[in-house]
C-alpha cells in the first residue's frame, strides 16, 4: 500500500517525479538502481491478482541497504511523492501495485540472509529473501521456517507485511507468531528496531506486532528476525471422503480433541476435485463423495505418525467418513499435496476469476460455504470454495468463464460484496492471509 | 498504569475526586460498587511487588459491565481524574497501584465466563476470571488454557495487560499467542471490539496485539476471546544436574534440535537449591552440582513421553550432564515442580528483596547470570538468578537480608540499573513477562 494512502487521496494530491528527484534517487541508491521508462518499469505495474490491473510507477528504485531505504522515504515525504514498497510481487490483492504512480520501492536487492543462529533458533534476513531460499540455507543447520503460505517464491518481507498464513497454521501458526523483531524505516526516514532474539517481552507496546500485517502503510520493513523450528523427520497425508461438508468440518474439533495436532487440515468439495480431474485428465480416488478432509501430519518418529493417524482414522470413521485413504508411498503423498496446491492455478487457468479469502469461526465453515454458493447461484455466477478447515480460512472463487465480459464485470463486485458481508455476519473478517491490498479496500 | 500517565504528569496536573464525582460514579456503577474511606480502600493500595509501596486511591469503583467501564472512563477523562485499572492484584511491578490517587477501577465483579465454544476451542471471558477458575470450568469440556504464568489466581485481564508468559512458553508461547480478540473501553468511553474467533487475520492493523501488554495505558480490557488447547494426557519432569551453567544452557538447543518440544525448560543453580533446602529442611537430590535443568514434558501417550525422555537423556549425557533424574511417581514429580514454584516465595520470605525479569537471547543466559552475580558482588549485594532456559527469561533477585536498611535502599537501584543495562547490552529487554508497572518505568 502507498505510504500516504490512508485517507484515500487522489493522484492530484501528489507531486510527480521529475528529473531532479531521479537525480537525488540516483545519489541515494546508485545510478544502476534507478529505473525509468515505461518498458523498463512495466514489470512492476501489477502483482498476481486474478483480475490484473496495471498501474505504472514513475520510477523504480532498488535500494541496497536500510540507510538508502530511509533516505528514499525521507525524500518522498518531503516532496509528497507516493511510495509503494514491493517484495517479490507474488501477492494477489494489489498490495504492491503503485496505484498512485510515484516511486516503486523494490526491495529485490536486499536479499541477504544476515545470520543463522543455531543456538537461539533464529534467522536474521533482509526482506527480499524468499521462503524457498531461506529454507534451503537452513537445511544444513538442521532448522527450518515452518510458516508455509503456499508460494515459496514469496519474499519474507511480503509475508510479514501481509501476515501470511497458509496450510500449516493449525500447528505452526501464522507469520505473526514467528517474527521476533524487525528493523523498519519510517516515512520520516528514521530507522527503528523492534523486538529481538527472544520470544517473551512485556516491555512497552509491541511495535513488531503493529507493523506485521500493516502492508507497508506504517513503515518499510528492512530486516526481519525470525523464530525457527526443527523440521519434522516424518510426515503423512490422510485423504478422507465424507458424505457432506457438515460431517467433514464437524470432524475437525473431534480430531483435535483426541490430542492430535496435525500441521494442516484442509477441506474441499466435489466441485473443485472435478475441475482438477478435468484439467489433469487423472481421476482422484473416491471422487464421488461430496466433501473431503486432507490432514497433514508431522512427527519426529514413524511410530508417532502411525499413532496419530490411527486415532484420526477412528474419529473420522465414527463421524461419517467413508474411509481414510493413506497414500502408499512418498510419491503418491506428494501428488496429493500437489493436487491441493494446484487448486488456485487450475481455477485461474479456467478463465476470468475473482478470489475472496474470508475467515470465519471454524464451525461456521459449512454455513458460509453453502450460503456463498447460493449467493453465486442467485446471480448466475458459479462459486467454488475450499480452504483451511483447521483455522476457518475459506478461499472463495467466483468463476467468470461462462459469463459474457460485461455481465462478469457487472456481477463480480456485487457477488463479492455479498460474500464479504456474509463472512462478517458469521463472525469473520474479509482477509485471513492475503492482506487487503487496494483491491479489498472498498469492502 | 494510569491511563493518563504516559507523559509523566504529577499529582498537581489532576483533579481530585469530590462528592459530585462520587455521586456520578454511584449513578454509573450502583451505590454498593463505589467505595471511599482510607480503611476500605487500603486493600487496593499495593500489589505483590517485593518492595511494597502504598498509594491510596481516592475512590474504588467496581463496575459490573462494559458500559459502566466506558462511562467511568468518559467521566474521568472529562474531569481529568487519573484512573488505574486493577485485576486481582497479583502483579509484582506496581502496574495496578494507583500512583496518582484518583479512581481505582477494580474489575473484580466482571468475573463471568461468558462462553465456552467446544467446536472452535474458544472461551470468552470477562477480565476478572482467574486462570484457576477458567481451567476448572474447562475441565468438563476436555479443553484447557495452556498459558501458565505460575500464579493461578492471576486475573486473565491482568495476564493480557502484561502479556504474561511463564514456565510453559517453550511449547505453548505467551499470552499474546492465545488472545484472539478483545473488547476494550477507550479513555473517551467508546467501546471497541478487536479480532474474533479465528487465528488468521490479514485485515488491517492488529489492535488486539497492540492492546496486549499495554498495561492499561491505552484502554481498559472488558472482554477477552481466548484460544484454548487440549490438555496433555501425560506428563513427566526430568531433573538434570550439570557441572556448570554453560553446559546446562548449552544442552538446551541440542535438546530442541533432537525434535523434542518440552512444555518448559527451567534452569537453576546451586545457590537457590541451597536456600530452598534451608527453608524446607529437606535435601534436594544431586544438590552438590553447580547447575540444573528441569525439563517438563507433555504428551498424549506414555510411549511418546518415554521416547522424548530417552532422547533428552542421551543428548544431556553426551553434553556434560551428571545424570538424568526421573521422579519415581506422580507425588515426587509434583514435589519437583513445587520446589521450582517455591523459589520466589522462599526468597521473598528471606528478607527484603528486589526482582528483575530480564530476557536475553537464550544462548546469552550463562554470560548474563555470571555478570549479574559479579555486579552484585562488586556492590556487596547477593544476587541469585534462575528462570526459563527455553526462552531466555531470567529472574534475577537481589537479596537485602544481610545489608542494613539504608545501605540496601542506596545500593538496590544502583545494582538494578546495572543489571538492566547488562541485559540490554546482551541483546535483551528489561521485562519478559511481569510488565513494567511503574516500578520499572525509570529504567
Amino acid at each position: 500500500m502507498s505510504l500516504c494512502e490512508s485517507d484515500s487521496p487522489t493522484q492530484q494530491d501528489y507531486t510527480r517525479v521529475n528529473r531532479e528527484v531521479i537525480d537525488l534517487l540516483e545519489q541515494i541508491a546508485g545510478a544502476g538502481s534507478v529505473v525509468v521508462g515505461d518498458d523498463l518499469v512495466a514489470g512492476y505495474a501489477c502483482d498476481e491478482m486474478p483480475v490484473a490491473d496495471y498501474h505504472m510507477p514513475e520510477v523504480v528504485v532498488k535500494p541496497g541497504d536500510t540507510v538508502a531505504v530511509g533516505r528514499i522515504l525521507q525524500l518522498a515525504s518531503q516532496r509528497r511523492i507516493p511510495v509503494t514498497p514491493r517484495g517479490s510481487g507474488t501477492g494477489v490483492c494489489g498490495g504492491c501495485v503503485p496505484l498512485y504512480g510515484g516511486i516503486l520501492l523494490s526491495l529485490e536487492l536486499m536479499d541477504r540472509i544476515m545470520e543463522i543462529d543455531e543456538d537461539n533458533f533464529v534467522a536474521v534476513v533482509e526482506p527480499a529473501v524468499t521462503l524457498a531460499n531461506l529454507n534451503t540455507a537452513l537445511e544444513s543447520h538442521g532448522l527450518y521456517y515452518p510458516v508455509y503460505p503456499g508460494e515459496s517464491n514469496a519474499s519474507i518481507g511480503g509475508t510479514v507485511a501481509t501476515n501470511a498464513g497458509g496450510m500449516k497454521a493449525v500447528k505452526h501458526g501464522v507469520t505473526r507468531n514467528h517474527v521476533m523483531g524487525l528493523e523498519a524505516a519510517l516515512p520520516t526516514g528514521a530507522v527503528i528496531d523492534t523486538g529481538g532474539k527472544f520470544v517473551k517481552s512485556s516491555t512497552g507496546y509491541d511495535l513488531t506486532q503493529l507493523l506485521i500485517g500493516s502492508e507497508g502503510t506504517l513503515a518499510v520493513i528492512t530486516k526481519i528476525i525470525l523464530r525457527l523450528g526443527i523440521p519434522p523427520k516424518h510426515m503423512e497425508v490422510l485423504f478422507i471422503p465424507f458424505e457432506g461438508l457438515d460431517d467433514a468440518v464437524g470432524a475437525v474439533p473431534l480430531i483435535l480433541k483426541e490430542g492430535s495436532l496435525p500441521a494442516g487440515i484442509e477441506f474441499m468439495e466435489r466441485d473443485i476435485i472435478g475441475i482438477v480431474e478435468e484439467d489433469t485428465g487423472k481421476e482422484v480416488p473416491h471422487h464421488d463423495y461430496a466433501a473431503f478432509l486432507m490432514v497433514i501430519l508431522e512427527g519426529q518418529t514413524e511410530a508417532d505418525i502411525h499413532e496419530q493417524a490411527g486415532r484420526i482414522e477412528k474419529v473420522c470413521l465414527d463421524n461419517g467418513a467413508a474411509g481414510v485413504l493413506v497414500p502408499p508411498g512418498a510419491a503418491s503423498r506428494r501428488r496429493l499435496i500437489e493436487m491441493r496446491e494446484s487448486f488456485y492455478p487450475t481455477i485461474k487457468r479456467s478463465g476470468p476469476i475473482e478470489v475472496a479469502d474470508v475467515v470465519v469461526p471454524r464451525s461456521r465453515i459449512p454455513e458460509f460455504v453453502k450460503q456463498a454458493r447460493s449467493t453465486g447461484e442467485r446471480h448466475g455466477v458459479p462459486v467454488i470454495s475450499y480452504g483451511h478447515a483447521g483455522d476457518g480460512n475459506v478461499h472463495v472463487h467466483l468463476l467468470g468463464k461462462d459469463l459474457d465480459p460485461s455481465e462478469w464485470r457487472r456481477k463480480r463486485p456485487v457477488v463479492m460484496e455479498e460474500i464479504y458481508r456474509l463472512g462478517v455476519a458469521l463472525g469473520g473478517v474479509i482477509s485471513g492471509e492475503h492482506g487487503l491490498g487496494y483491491e479489498k479496500k472498498g469492502y
